[in-house]
């Protein structure tokens, strides 16, 4: 099966194998709270429980593009999901969230003492997964990927931190956006890319524009992320849904609204934002050039992100495969 | 300075290079997090708020008694104290501890959230260590020590599991109770044994007896301490606080006298244990035997543990170290 139609059952097949090493009776229902997570198992399993698993497709078609067999770097495809996985299973807990791709989240289905534990076991069975690669390849270019994740995750956390500790705040400006999302989103997509490259046995400068094309695709994509959950629905149904005003959010877009310290930046400080005031309150916020400024970041930055592909030179059908799906994430026709 | 005299200082330095990957001017409070939980700042910091350091010491010892310089395992002897310190800091947030060594636990200090994010970064870190010893050793020597550690991870979640899913079950019986605590105390005291035989390169049948050693010496511990949760106060002071009867705690003194079926076990089927009862049921049990087996249990672990590291045969000073230490947290004479 070629790597460019859809997505190929062999990622699913390589989590399963990973996940099943707590697939054993004493642990029967440990699993099953992995499996029930993974989208495979309990109420609502299927596609539309599992997420779109970019990021292995990233891995992959990276290394495709690199010439080499995308198969070898499997395990690493899986270790970066299931890193998400974890990262988005203690998500749920630290935000409260009741659901995920409309299923019971797993502190709420089990309970949170349990859920901790389920995210700790994805993150382990994800450093498990980079060992495997010991098959395909050396020691030394195990290392070198394994640590790349490992500063990845690293980052995780910071961005994390920030996120968190942002909610107490009420001076942040544009400038503390950046390393959070660097960290929460774009963080994890670079290290697709780069592991990818990586295991391509890319050499180092293309490595390195692998590394930058992931990363800036991956905060272009935050960002669109963020004018969506504003103006998004606005936009595609002409009805305002914009929970991120609701939820408070600290998107670029507000961020930039408070820096302007005008109507909107005042409205913001006075109290939350209920559901009836959000199309006013979108409206204030573009009228003072937000939604202006968010678009422009995004162009910025998929432009550096286009460049770095561009630069990063991937061949082949895998090659436009990973050129599609930045266009896709993009949400710009290619 | 020998690695025999006292806990040497370079762990407490390799620890802080370790944690320092987080200082800096955005994550200082982050950073401040660990360093409070490792026992270096905020209120209470000292030698009483970090422990003992004894997994590190395992290593190090073990590396050194099978003749190898043991700085050269310095990374890896802090990456085993992460490993244990994450898992405190889940385990308190998942036991809803206030306090650990005296001191409020991070989840307290802080709030939930964040203490899921601590956990997590110090798990990441300890990766990160994994990986420094690429410094020091071949890269295929290092992914069979990171392996070791990964599936010692694995293994504590399942500990985890079972614990925290026996807290809702009244059929436990001692057959449920080795993999649990093979799971949360053997397996990481065995990783530590395990390691430093490997990066002290000895060979493969001396690395199984000091995995052997390292499991039995951690499942002979948590008997020990088993015991002493239930009569330990008792014999050596004279009254008893017992807590393990009042919290419910599914030890191994307790899980015998359920099997009994007998007064103890109607008692405790009953209701909660309060603490005005705890010298009549600590006798109750001990009655029906269950101080006996128990003691048994802890001298057959002994054993086993001792038989092993005479096998592994460690040499000079540090294998008497290692011997000592043993002895040491058996609570045994040498």
């Amino acid at each position: 099966m070629s790597i460019t139609s859809a997505i190929p059952p062999e990622i699913e097949t390589e989590l399963q194998r990973q996940v099943d090493r707590l697939n054993s009776p004493r642990t029967k229902i440990f699993h099953e709270m992995l499996t029930y997570h993974m989208g495979w198992t309990g109420e609502g399993a299927g596609a539309e429980a599992r997420g779109k698993r970019i990021r292995p497709l990233m891995v992959l078609f990276t290394a495709s593009s690199c010439g080499t067999d995308w198969k070898l770097a499997l395990p690493a495809a899986a270790a970066v999901e299931l890193v998400h996985n974890f990262s988005l299973v203690h998500d749920d807990i630290q935000d409260n969230s009741p659901k995920r791709r409309g299923r019971l989240t797993v502190w709420k289905k089990w309970d949170m003492p349990q859920a901790i534990n389920v995210g700790d076991a994805l993150f382990v069975i994800s450093n498990q997964a980079m060992m495997d690669l010991a098959k395909n390849y050396s020691a030394e270019k195990v290392i070198c990927a394994a640590s790349v994740l490992h500063n990845t995750c690293l980052n995780l956390t910071r961005g994390q931190f920030l996120d968190m500790s942002y909610e107490n705040r009420d001076n942040l400006t544009i400038e503390d956006y950046w390393p959070m999302i660097e960290g929460k989103t774009a963080a994890l997509i670079s290290a697709c890319t780069q592991i990818g490259a990586i295991l391509g046995n890319a050499d180092d400068s293309t490595v390195e524009q692998f590394r930058i094309f992931g990363r800036d695709l991956g905060l272009a994509f935050q960002v669109q992320d963020d004018i969506l959950g504003i103006w998004g629905d606005e936009m595609l149904t002409g009805k305002s849904a914009a929970s991120d005003l609701v939820e408070g959010k600290n998107s670029l877009p507000v961020l930039y609204g408070l820096s302007k310290h005008d109507r909107f930046a005042k409205r913001w400080a006075e109290s939350a934002i209920s559901p009836s005031e959000v199309a006013e309150v979108a409206k204030m916020l573009a009228d003072e050039g937000a939604y202006e400024f968010a678009q422009h970041e995004s162009k910025r930055l998929t432009d550096q992100a286009l460049d770095a592909l561009k630069k990063a030179n991937p061949s082949g059908e895998a090659g436009q495969a990973l050129t599609d799906l930045a266009y896709k994430l993009l949400n710009r026709q290619s």
